[in-house]
């Protein structure tokens, strides 16, 4: 079976017509959950999305929901709908490894806020997704479990972005219409981008981090990924009444021609790799086209920021902090990657921390100001081709492109901005491109009916992408 | 002449009273603001509350204010009466040293919410008053300017409680009624109590501190201090409306037969100096009888919350961070007790200062449940009687008592409760005693209310304590 069987249709439809064809009669919540244990069946093994899958089990709570609906139980727009979890997000009855080599407490059973909320409305949960150890990655790698395979390519075996490593792939395989991701530096839009699926970076403080294995408790932040900016809109819709104290609702998209996007001429386009910056300023030629104003818009302090990010920012001592006081049998079992960020914590004085968080609220004021001057910021996502995992073997490669894949995104977080992803077309490697799409904080409403209009002109992911090959 | 003056006695009026009587024309604001300058010209040098004085512009300020009241304006509660403000709020014209040797930057002038929504009502502003140098020590010495006097002892030069070390003062000395002060770890109530006034501490997030020289960006709250309960009630209710994102009235008071309070049997009350816990303990003891419900209550780790505070807490490291950031030319100049304290964060790793957040953290959801079982807790606002400074001079001695002043105070603070100090009696050494009265976070209404049932029963600081003796 490949992946483009008519079984699998019903999942790649818009959430919202999932939605209402379950409520219509015209589909039904097994037939979502078997089309994801069939996409499963077909490549699921291949992919290695999955640290934990369930698809027997959601198949058997697929038909309860059915049932459910046939009593005209309605329990929220996320019924029936096939959904991963990251591997950090605290899951009733599923295990937490958070990407380590053991599994944690029981303690990291109990679900948070957002799970709650999501559960609450009776998807259909296929299973946990794999994640870089403790989320600290950008590529996705991670010397425990493996990485999962981006779909895209089916020769080598390159990366799929991280941390949230196995939410994009859960999408594109065919075994989940919508996927919780977590995004501190990236850990979202980095494996949307480079898997050539939609993703939110949500603003931090938005939605609750409880329950979630913490990599930074300053800057992580709950996200969500899928197929196309209004299957996020939806999904958004669905779950910020629950979550926020200030909930919002997506308005309808706003007509390109009365939109403003700043553009920055520098740092975000240094040395990316062939064919990505010329894919995403064709994407901004075309809503220009479109009637769009393009304006000259630099982020402030990119640079000192990035300097600050490479030297292990807020996450290193605050993971640090964490594992000693929560996890200390872990640090000596951790991969070698993560383990090497962690140590640029080992020397630095409580002073720099706190003198660091200050340096980001001075950032986070600087840059709310500037994003008053557009609707939006537009970059491309990330800066480099999903790597192969043989490139990253030689000494100093991953570091190197580690950096570099968090780069582009790293600035919303150490800006305090909320941020999208969404595919516009592929680079020279035939890799997806994303383009990063940035507001203000707890301007996600406004951005995600900003996506839907750049969406609506430059088509969805499904549409510039197609599918993946098989495996 | 002495402060039992006739001159001086519309300024000793509770607050309402006295803007009332501006309002009916019974007193004017240029009355208050001669008796607050004739109470220095009394005892003012003697008690070296002020670092900047200013009671001429004062008093120019104070008949213009009556000019504006006599053509039928009213800019709020506060108009017209004389108010003192701690050197470590920015005030424009009035230099900002915050306790150093050195001027600050004209930054430092730029006045914050508070001072804003302070001066925007057209109080008589006296001047600004001494504070242990970066609000960081409990007793109120200061190394530059010498401690204000704590105007109690006639005799002895005792300490005056701090860091607002010249906030209480400068209500005792007759020269304001109301008195800005700030509290980390218990500058508002320690000088409060030592100088036998009430003060309020506010939940950390309520009041910004914005434009308050940084002691702690995570622990430091504006606060107030007055004659009596009542009168911070009053400026409460002026102030709260315009600075707090959740802001509340002060109800009637509550019965005490209405009311449970939690009184720790341990800690608190551990080697305090004679004469302290006698009087607290004889406060309660009316209050039962006057029908309160009296339990026992213990806070949560006090012992763990007080060893990570020995050992600097957060603030060593929050202002080493902030010294080394904005004002590098001070390390070298501090007062050598100030010195010292900012020394315990020098071999401090960033991940242990994270770990002490993330433990503070867990200490306010633990002790915020604990607090739910009663109205207020109550304990002695300062275990030791203020000492005289020359019995700070051996080798230390300043640091042990400095600890023992800011113990029990402190608990609020790393707990995230709000709390009040009222005067309850003397001590053996025959200075003021006082009791405080701790609520959950963001109760300050209710505490306040609660604050004045008590005082109702017990009498005020001036009923039960009288004037100070002449210097």
């Amino acid at each position: 079976m490949t992946t483009n069987s008519p079984l699998l249709q019903p999942l790649r439809q818009p959430l919202r017509q999932q939605a209402a064809a379950l409520r219509d009669g015209t589909l039904s919540a097994s037939e979502l959950a078997e089309a994801a244990c069939a996409a499963y069946a077909s490549r699921g093994k291949h992919d290695n999305a999955y640290l934990t899958w369930q698809g027997e089990a959601a198949l058997a709570f697929a038909r309860a929901t059915d049932a459910l609906i046939a009593q005209g139980g309605d329990s929220g727009p996320l019924m029936g709908i096939p959904v991963s979890i990251k591997d950090i997000y605290a899951v009733p009855g599923l295990p937490t490894y958070a990407g380590s080599s053991r599994r944690l407490p029981a303690s990291w059973e109990r679900p948070g806020p957002i799970v709650k909320a999501l559960l609450a409305q009776l998807p259909s949960l296929m299973g946990k997704t794999h994640t870089v150890e403790f989320a600290f990655g950008g590529l996705g790698t991670n010397a425990h479990w493996g990485a999962p395979r981006n779909p895209w390519d089916s020769q080598a075996h390159r990366t799929p972005g991280g941390s949230s490593s196995g939410a994009g792939v859960s999408l594109i395989s065919g075994t989940a219409g919508l996927a919780l991701g977590t995004d501190t530096a990236g850990s979202v839009r980095i494996p949307a981008s480079m898997t050539g699926v939609a993703g939110l970076k949500t603003t931090a403080g938005r939605w609750s981090a409880q329950q979630i294995v913490p990599l930074s408790t300053t800057l992580d932040t709950p996200g969500l990924l899928a197929r196309r900016v209004d299957d996020l809109a939806y999904a958004f819709d669905a779950l910020d009444a629950n979550l926020s104290p200030k909930p919002s609702r997506v308005a309808a998209s706003p007509e390109l021609a009365d939109l403003t996007f700043g553009v920055p001429e520098s740092f975000f386009w240094d040395d990316c790799s062939p064919g990505i910056a010329e894919a995403v300023q064709q994407a901004i030629r075309q809503l220009e086209a479109a009637g769009a104003r393009v304006v000259t818009l630099e982020l402030p302090n990119t640079d000192e920021a990035y300097e600050l990010f490479q030297k292990g920012g807020l996450a290193a001592a605050e993971l640090a902090a964490f594992l000693k006081a929560e996890l200390p049998e872990m640090e000596d079992a951790l991969d070698p990657n993560v383990a090497a960020r962690i140590r640029a914590a080992d020397d630095m004085p409580a002073w720099e921390y706190v003198r660091r968080r200050s340096v980001l609220d001075k950032l986070c004021a600087a840059a709310a100001e500037r994003m008053g001057q557009v609707d939006a910021v537009l970059t491309p996502t990330v800066a480099i081709t999903p790597p192969t995992l043989e490139s990253l073997e030689p000494e100093g490669a991953y570091p190197k492109a580690n950096m570099k894949a968090l780069r582009n995104t790293v600035m919303a977080n150490f800006m305090g901005l909320c941020g999208l992803t969404l595919p516009v077309g592929r680079d020279a490697a035939g890799m997806p491109v994303g383009l990063q799409v940035l507001a203000g904080p707890w301007q996600e409403a406004r951005l995600l009916a900003i996506g839907q209009a750049i969406e609506a002109k430059l088509g969805t992911g499904p549409d510039i992408l197609g599918e993946p090959p098989a495996p």
